[in-house]
């Protein structure tokens, strides 16, 4: 039998408002590597309007601006991330990373003993 | 407007098997404050036979019992935390404060600045 192991969700709040998660960051992470919405919402199962309607979301929320269109070229246009998405897109994978290390750390240190099946 | 905030939501499986949530931990928490299982499930919005169907599921994955019932007295019946039961709990209440605890610190050290809306 596999050992068991923790796991998380991680999401940020600001005045009890969402305003980062695992998944927004997923979705823009995806346009930052596809260089296209319409991808990086098929990748996630959503529909072009509903991803279009988070990104919108999360810049309001954090009153920035997080993607921006580049019009013209051989395939028409691309949606990049701007620097300010892709800092954030880099930090807040940092913290997860930090997070899922001091997850390990403290169920090791607490749990994992108590849950492993006899 | 108040600070961004890390939030969390921890579980523990093994096998890809969900075995301990900070939701079951509630509810055996709850068994054991109360003494009564339907008091904590009513507590949790639950009905009874959900709370029991879901105590014995944990009591099957983990392959140990974690409540016992105190037949008699003067109010009928109690259910209490047998000490497994009573040392999970504790134990998961103290990985889940490490952890929120070392969440505050990746995020203090990456994120905070990023997010709090200039």
């Amino acid at each position: 039998m596999a050992p068991s192991a923790p796991h998380q969700k991680l999401w940020v709040e600001t005045d009890g408002q969402l305003v980062m998660s695992d998944y927004r960051v997923r979705l823009l992470e995806l346009v930052g590597e596809t260089g296209s919405l319409a991808d990086a919402a098929s990748a996630l199962g959503l529909s072009y309007r509903r991803a279009w309607g988070k990104v919108k979301e999360i810049e309001a929320n954090l009153g920035r601006s997080l993607v921006r269109s580049e019009v013209g070229g051989a395939g028409g246009g691309r949606t990049a991330l701007t620097p300010e998405a892709e800092e954030l897109v880099a930090a807040y994978r940092r913290f997860q990373e930090r997070v899922e290390q001091d997850i390990e750390g403290a169920y090791d240190a607490e749990l994992r003993d108590l849950l492993t099946p006899p």
